[in-house]
């Protein structure tokens, strides 16, 4: 392995961590913060620490699927612990563990919280805690080469890794414009419902946070209480409308602006996520109606919590709770479901949900008709052979990273269902969880052993296995 | 499809049944119960339905792969709704919806039951029930291949469509040979059985009954408390060895009997088979010490529900209900995971979950090392890779089917624990749930809707998904 490289790559990005923090040091400026000291002397130790690790350009600059995985693991892990210790330098969260939970938490736009009570926070913490999760939605990686000269072939490994979705494609031909339209695209929705939320009442602080929680599809609120706090049905329906276009493939949104409009809406995974969502809503809605004093009142929380759950975003907002176990129901497949490739979601990806129906009703009409030969298509193209196969690899590795934590985290103490669902909930990046957890997200209570799981989990799921499964597998560091 | 060879093997296959019956039919004789009549009407009815299935020979004796499912699917069906017939006619069972559930549960050795009280039953009554588990462990059509004249290339499809397992292998040349030795193991494994409990102290009626019940892997018992009615070490130690023998693939037992012990040994299912129970045994028997007198009795009810778990087996006897959610998750996890192919074990089987596992491992090393071409090896030799994509394919099928049914059990009231419970248990074919149905395996509170989608579910399971979806799919009925 290139270690040179890697770690000059992994020290660049770090670099970028620290460049970012300057926005939470400048909010703390302006609040009057008492945290300044604990941005100043976080940005001074990741400088020092990325300079060590950039101080000697590599020569060898060539880099491989494995330099790829390894760096984005290692990238995303020493990103969360130096990110975590604003919140830790500060006093803000007493625990390194339970900080390094909650940034783990941001960056992977899981949204699942130690905090009891965001409002206690100061004010650049808080912003810290959203900016996390609109950091991770796009990827710090893809912000690096959106940024900084790299060859092509070398940065399409990286890219790979980091973005999620069972394929990746360039949108042009050169990968650094492909990651600066992302960003730009990115931007311009953030600025949007930045936007939307002023013209609700919100303080332009507390849309700014939402916006960066909502884009990054991470669930973070300022408020204990979630959207609920604002109560507004306008703040409510604007949230779920920006929710459901961050869970949209970014390079539909690509195709719209350069005016390929019939390429963009004929997209299969775009109006299957559609139909998800319609159907779910529409089911939800009228299951729960006997809850609620009228349909249409049913059908808002149903098309809020519908949303925030299939983009895995995970505002609070809506106690799921006392809903019909049916509905219920409905929100855990969803949650494994998640949303489209190339969005800023976690889950599995409809994508891949859908090749795994067609390759099962493909295997069935081979079982009846044996000598038919059909390949799984999507959007009408036949999809290859390896993809499949990837996907099938996928689930595999899926099921047994699962089982694996689920028995962990019952070891260390939790019942059946909070396990199963605190699993659930941060493999899929999404934050509300079942029973003693519940639809708050608040994992406050959890065993340490559990957090520490959990990190793991959400590492896991954000960047799709492979890559935190690298990391830890000794024949990547050791020679037999 | 070829209708008539369809229907003139079901027939046949329903002939098989209308004889079996004869021996309850006896039982009825000498305990003097009410329930003749019900068994003779039965018979009456399964021979008369058989004989215009079977009035005239098909000229066209072709069956492929197609036909094989079919057969075996609708075999299966018509046999559960033939079979359930005793119960509801003698008015043991008043609602024909509970009496399939129970014959359902019977012929695929699931275990689950709607009788609260099996003590209040007619004797003969009680004796087709445990006989159905022995019936449906070995298979019905693994009988009829072994009594009646059939082309062997005929013969392979439909053994591949009823024996677990991701691949069938002829033990040897000639199928109906194959057929025959392995009836005869089980048929000597369970005289052997009857005979260690009679030494217990057993009455013979109950010692065959359950020797039925532990061949078959089902759990049906003749008591409410199950085992622990006996309250016998000895009979618990003799059950736990035995569920743990009928694990076991048979060809391991055939190659013993001819003398290749070393092959049997070292096969790398049954060394992962014992593995898996004593690790699952120690570690759960120190996990629940503390609610034990003794570690002793804690690994004495370890050993027996972690054997009855990892079979499918299911028998009642040990309230795990209580114990730390650690353990449930185990016994959650080997629910999943079954025992050996060519056993009469349900579970996703042990080769498949080492298939499963490797595939994974290959894919990551893979992703460090892209050049090394590395195929999946069992044995020492390389798993075919139609076998290791068929594994696959199969798991795919299994999360969609499993999906479906637990959304479904939801919708029809169940809680999200039971339900998901109840599914694990009945697609797996083990008996004993979580949540409302807990360690007793008692359905009979559950909705109508909910038991008619298990009863899919516990076909499904036994016949390994395909089979029955191939049933259900209109492609194989309507031609486009």
């Amino acid at each position: 392995m290139n270690y040179r490289m890697v770690f000059y790559t992994v020290g660049r990005m770090l670099k970028v961590e620290a460049a970012l923090l300057v926005l939470p040091l400048i909010t703390a400026f302006i609040y009057g913060d008492s945290t300044i000291f604990s941005f100043l002397l976080t940005i001074a130790i990741i400088v020092a620490f990325s300079m060590t690790l950039t101080y000697k350009k590599p020569e060898n600059k060539n880099l491989f699927s494995k330099e790829g995985l390894v760096i984005v693991a290692l990238a995303w892990l020493l990103m969360s612990v130096f990110g975590a210790l604003p919140f830790y330098i500060s006093g803000s969260i007493p625990s390194f563990v339970d900080a390094l939970f909650e940034t783990v938490s941001g960056f992977t736009t899981t949204g699942a919280t130690v905090l009891s009570s965001p409002e206690s926070m100061a004010k650049s913490i808080l912003f810290w805690r959203s900016f996390t999760h609109w950091i991770g939605g796009m990827g710090v990686l893809v912000f690096v080469l959106a940024i900084f000269p790299q060859s092509d072939t070398h940065s399409m490994y990286l890219m790979r890794a980091e973005v999620p979705g069972p394929k990746v494609g360039k949108l042009v031909s050169k990968i650094k414009l492909t990651a600066r339209i992302l960003y730009l695209i990115y931007i311009c929705l953030t600025i949007i419902e930045t936007i939307f939320l002023l013209c609700g009442g919100m303080s332009f602080y507390d849309a700014l946070l939402h916006s960066f929680s909502t884009a990054g599809t991470g669930g973070f609120s300022t408020r204990d209480a979630g959207i609920a706090a604002f109560d507004s049905v306008y703040i409510k329906v604007v949230i779920s409308i920006f929710m459901m276009l961050f869970g949209i493939n970014f390079n539909i949104f690509y195709y719209i602006i350069i005016g390929k409009f019939l390429q963009a809406v004929k997209d299969r995974e775009l109006l299957v996520y559609f139909g998800i969502i319609t159907a779910s809503t529409l089911i939800i809605a009228l299951n729960i109606t006997p809850l609620y004093s009228s349909f249409s009142s049913a059908a808002l929380d149903s098309y809020f919590q519908v949303t925030s759950i299939v983009t895995t975003t995970g505002f609070g907002g809506v106690c799921y709770d006392v809903w019909p176990a049916f509905s219920q129901a409905i929100l855990i497949l969803l949650m494994f479901c998640g949303s489209c490739a190339g969005s800023t979601c976690g889950g599995i990806k409809i994508v891949r949900v859908i090749i795994i129906v067609k390759a099962a009703m493909r295997e069935l009409k081979r079982m009846v008709t044996p000598r038919s030969v059909s390949a799984v298509k999507l959007n009408d193209k036949p999809v290859e052979k390896e993809v499949v196969n990837g996907v099938g690899t996928f689930m595999l590795v899926y099921i047994c990273v699962f089982a694996a934590s689920f028995l962990a985290v019952c070891a260390f103490g939790a019942d059946i269902t909070t396990s199963f669902g605190a699993v659930t909930s941060c493999m899929n990046n999404v934050g509300p969880a079942l029973g003693d957890i519940g639809s708050s997200g608040l994992y406050n209570t959890q065993a340490l052993g559990t957090k520490i799981v959990l990190i793991f989990d959400m590492l896991a799921g954000r960047l799709e296995l492979f890559p935190m499964l690298v990391l830890f597998s000794p024949s990547t560091w050791f020679k037999k």
